[in-house]
C-alpha cells in the first residue's frame, strides 16, 4: 500500500466561515447540507430527508436504550384542556403561557367571499392547548392505571411533537414546534423515582458521548433553572465551538407534585393509600443543533460514523459507459464486502451530476469516508480514500479497503470525541473574583467554574450583569471552601457558568 | 410426544359477546386488552403501551417497505396557515372545514382570578389549522426543492399525528387526532406518478395481507368517494366480522392539482417549464381497528404472530421458591432456544398475580402461544402449549418445543389469513335487482357486487336509500354487460357495495 496524504484542494462550499459569522455559518450549513429549512409557518421548520435520516438514527439508538432499561412507548393526546394546566401551580407559569391555543373547530366560507373564515358558532367551551410537554395529560391518565403497588412502576416513553411559542427561533435550536421524546414514570417510593431520574441521565450521557461523540458535563440545575414542577432537574451540558453551552438533555425528579395535582394514589403493601412518585425526562431535535455545532467545520457538516446515514460514499470518475461499467464492477465488489460488515455505503453513479459536485455535496453533508474510483485506479488496483474529519486523502489498495474502512470509522468516531473533549478542556477555567469573572464573560469563554452563594437572587443578578447562567452544579464536583464571586458569601463547591443557547 | 387436545375450560374475560352487541364487544376489548382508552380530551384517545407496541410493529414493517421502494422520511409543520387551504379548491371543501383552529398564542392570569384565560392581545394575524393532511404545506415546500428534472422524483414519507374534528368518535376507527404516515411524491411525468400510486397500493396490499393476515379488495374509488384534490384514489378494502367494510389504505394520483395551486414547475430535459405530477398515500392507526375486528373472538384479541409484541409467553405454575427455580431453569433454556430463532418470548414469573389471572390476561391480549410449566411437567419433561387462535392445548415434550413453535407460528399466521378470506368469500355475493339489493342491505351483508350506472347521483341515491356505499371499483373486475340495480341504465362491470366504517 502506498500513501500520499494531501490536503484536499478543491474548495467550493460557499459557506460563510465560522470566524466571520458563527451564526450565519450555522444557518447556511443547516440549509445547504439538506438538514432543515424554515417553513411558511412562523417558527416551524421543515426537517429535510437527509436531516431526518440522522434524527432517525438518534431515535433508533435511544429507543433501544429505553427499552433495554424496561420502558415501553405509548401515545397521549396532542391537545390538553386548559384547566389541566392550572392544577399544578408552577407548571402553568412555566409552560401554559406561551403556547398555541385552539379555540374553534370549524371554518366556513366567508359570507363576504374572502375564502374561508373561522366559524364563530364553532367555539370550544374550553380552549385546548397544543402540548408544550405532557405531564398534565399523562398524569390525568395514570389516575386510571394505578390502584395498587402491583401496578407500579409505570415506565413509559412517548415520541412526539410539542409546541412552545418562541418569539426568536433558530433551526433545530429553538423552534415553535419540535420533535422530542418524553419519558414519564410512576413509582411507589421516592428512592426508586430518584434512581430512575439518575438512570435516564446516564442513558443520555452514554448515548450523547458514545454515539454523538459529544462530551457532556453531568449536573443538577439550580432552583431557578429547574423544570416547572420538578423538585430536582438533572442535566447534561455540552460546549459548542463558539464557546457557548448547550443543554443536551434533562431528567426530572418530580416528587409527588403531579400525583397530588391529579389525585393519583396507590395502595401500598400494607394497605395504605399513598401518593405516587414521578419522573420525566427528555431530549429533542435540539440534539441536531448540538451535533452540528460540536463537530462541523467551514466545509460543512462532520458526522460521527455511528450517526451517518451513509458511512461511505463511492463516486465513479469516468468517461463513457465502458469505463463506468469497469468501475461499477469494482464498486459493487467493495460494497458487498463493506455491507457484509454492517457498514452503510452509497454508490453515486448518477450521470446528472459531475464528480466535483458530488465531492462537494458529500463533504457538505459530512459523509465520513469517500471513495473515488477512476481509470488510473483500475490500472493500479487502487482507490482514492478521503476522510471527512481530517480532510486528508490517500490511495488504498482495493484488496485492503474492506479491512481498512471499519478501522478508520472507529478511529474517526474516537477522534471526534477526543477533539471535542480537548476543545472543552481548553475552554474550561476557574474564576476566583468578580473582576476575573466579568472579564471572561465579555466573550463566550466556555465553561467557567466559580463559587456561588446558592441563592436565586445572586444567580439572577449575575445573569443580568453578564448574561451568564449557571449551567449546572456538577455531580462529581469536589468540595472546596470558597466565596461567591459576586457577593463574597461562603460556598462549598464551584458551579459551572456559561453563556448558553 | 403425547397429545391431548381439549378446549380450554376457564372462561373469565367478562367481555360482551360479539353476537350480543358487536360495538360494545369492540369497545370493551380495546380497553381490557390494554390497547387504547378514551382521554379527557373529547375525541382523542390514549394509545396504551401494549397497543402502541403493536402499532410500532406495523410502523417498522411499513417503514422498511417504504425505504425498499426508494422513499425517505421527513417532517413538515403541524400547523398550516389558513390561506394555504384556499389554494386548492376541492381540498378546502374536503378538509379545512371540520378542523382544529389555533387563533391565539398566549394565555394570561385571569384578571378576575379564575385561573388562566386566553390573552386577547395575543391573537394571530392569520389563523393556523392543525394539519388534517399535509398536501398544502408540503407542496409549498416542494416549490423550493424543485427546479429541474434532476431534482425529480421526490419520494418522501412522513410519520405524523393529524387532526380531523369528528363528532362521533370510536377508538382507533375514528378519532379527532390519529397517527398515520403520509407519502408525498413529485414526478416529471403523469405515467411515473400513476405507477407510483399503484406501487404504493401494492406495498399496502402485501403488508396488510402478509403481515396483518387481512385479505383486501383492491380498487378505485368512485368520483364521489375520492380524496379531496385527487384525480384518482386507489384503495384497499377489508371486511369485518360484522359484515361491514373498512377502508384500510388509500393511494392518490393527484395529477398536477397541487403543483398548479402552489406554482411548482420544473425545467424538463428539453429546457421547457412544466408542472410537476403528484401522488399521496396513507394508512393510519385505523389499521388497529381492522386488525382487532378481523381476527378477534369473544375471549379477546387474536394477533397474527408477525404483529404480536410477544409471540410466546411462558407462565410458571409453582408452589414455593424451589419449584419456581426448577421451572425457571427449564424456561430460561427454552427462551434461549426460541430467541436464537428470532422468536419473541416473555417469561412472566411475577409473584403478584396468579397463573389463572395471567392466562386470562394473555388470552385477552392475543398472545399467539402460551406455555405453562408446572411440577408435573418437570417430572414428565413436558410443557403445556396453548394456541390462542384455536383455543386448543396439548402437552409437548420439552425437547420438541423449539422446533414445534416456529412451525406453529407460521401455521397460525396462515390460518388467520385463510379464515378471514373464507369469511369474506362467504360474505360476498351478487345482487341483480333492486329488490335483491335492498333486501341484502337491510343487514350488514358483506360485499355486494352489483351493476351501477356510473353517476354520482345514483351512488348518492343508493346511499340515501340503504346506507350502502360503493367501496371500490375492483381493479381485477371482469367486463360484464349488465344494468344498474337502481336505474336500469347500462353498465360494463360490477362494483362493490357495502355498509362501511
Amino acid at each position: 500500500m502506498y500513501k500520499s496524504y494531501t490536503k484536499l484542494n478543491y474548495m467550493a462550499k460557499h459557506l460563510t466561515t465560522r470566524e466571520a459569522d458563527y451564526s450565519k455559518w450555522y444557518n447556511e450549513l443547516v440549509v445547504k447540507a439538506d438538514l432543515a429549512q424554515n417553513s411558511g409557518v412562523r417558527g416551524s421548520m421543515v426537517i429535510k430527508p437527509y436531516g431526518f435520516a440522522i434524527w432517525e438514527r438518534i431515535q433508533a439508538d435511544l429507543d433501544r436504550r429505553f427499552k433495554e432499561t424496561g420502558h415501553m412507548n405509548a401515545y397521549f393526546p396532542l391537545f390538553i384542556p386548559k384547566s389541566y394546566f392550572s392544577k399544578e401551580a408552577s407548571h402553568v407559569d412555566g409552560f401554559a403561557k406561551e403556547c398555541a391555543v385552539v379555540t374553534h373547530y370549524r371554518l366556513m366560507d366567508d359570507p363576504n367571499g374572502g375564502g374561508v373564515v373561522v366559524d364563530p358558532s364553532a367555539k370550544l367551551e374550553e380552549e385546548l392547548i397544543v402540548r408544550p410537554t405532557s405531564e398534565t395529560i399523562i398524569w390525568d391518565t395514570y389516575k386510571d392505571w394505578i390502584q395498587s403497588y402491583r401496578d407500579l412502576p409505570i415506565l413509559v416513553n412517548q415520541w412526539a411533537n410539542v409546541v412552545r411559542w418562541e418569539m426568536r427561533t433558530r433551526l433545530f435550536l429553538r423552534t415553535a414546534e419540535f420533535l422530542w421524546q418524553e419519558g414519564h414514570t410512576a413509582h411507589a417510593t421516592k428512592e426508586e423515582a430518584i434512581t430512575e431520574a439518575e438512570t435516564m441521565l446516564n442513558v443520555y450521557t452514554d448515548f450523547v458521548q458514545d454515539v454523538m461523540a459529544i462530551p457532556v458535563l453531568r449536573g443538577l440545575k439550580t432552583e431557578g433553572e429547574r423544570f416547572a414542577g420538578a423538585l430536582e432537574t438533572y442535566c447534561i451540558e455540552a460546549l459548542m465551538q463558539d464557546g457557548k453551552a448547550l443543554q443536551a438533555g434533562t431528567s426530572h425528579f418530580l416528587g409527588q407534585n403531579f400525583a397530588k395535582a391529579f389525585e393519583v394514589k396507590f395502595q401500598n403493601k400494607e394497605g395504605k393509600q399513598e401518593y405516587v412518585w414521578a419522573t420525566s425526562w427528555g431530549v429533542s431535535t435540539r440534539l441536531m443543533g448540538a451535533l452540528i455545532m460540536t463537530h462541523s467545520d467551514d466545509n460543512g457538516l462532520v458526522l460521527p460514523p455511528k450517526l451517518a446515514p451513509y458511512q461511505v460514499v463511492i463516486v465513479p470518475i469516468y468517461k463513457g459507459q465502458e469505463q463506468l461499467d469497469a468501475i461499477s464492477e469494482v464498486a459493487e465488489d467493495l460494497m458487498g464486502q463493506l455491507r457484509a460488515q454492517g457498514i452503510t455505503v452509497k454508490y453515486d453513479n448518477r450521470d446528472t451530476h459531475k464528480p466535483g459536485w458530488k465531492f462537494n455535496q458529500y463533504e457538505l453533508q459530512g459523509i465520513p469516508l469517500r471513495i473515488a474510483i477512476g481509470p488510473k485506479d483500475l490500472e493500479k488496483g487502487s482507490v482514492e480514500l478521503a476522510r471527512r474529519d481530517t480532510l486528508t486523502k490517500e490511495f488504498v489498495d482495493q484488496k485492503e479497503v474492506s479491512t481498512k474502512i471499519p478501522e478508520l470509522l472507529d478511529e474517526i468516531q474516537h477522534t471526534l470525541f477526543q477533539k471535542a473533549l480537548d476543545f472543552r478542556e481548553a475552554h474550561s477555567q476557574e474564576a476566583n473574583s468578580w473582576e476575573e469573572f466579568e472579564a471572561l464573560m465579555k466573550g463566550n469563554p466556555g465553561f467557567v467554574y466559580a463559587h456561588w452563594d446558592g441563592t436565586t437572587e445572586t444567580e439572577n443578578k449575575i445573569k443580568e450583569l453578564t448574561k451568564a447562567t449557571i449551567r449546572c452544579i456538577p455531580l462529581d464536583a469536589k468540595e472546596e471552601d470558597g466565596v461567591c464571586v459576586l457577593t463574597g458569601k461562603p460556598s462549598k463547591q464551584r458551579v459551572v457558568f456559561a453563556k448558553a443557547y
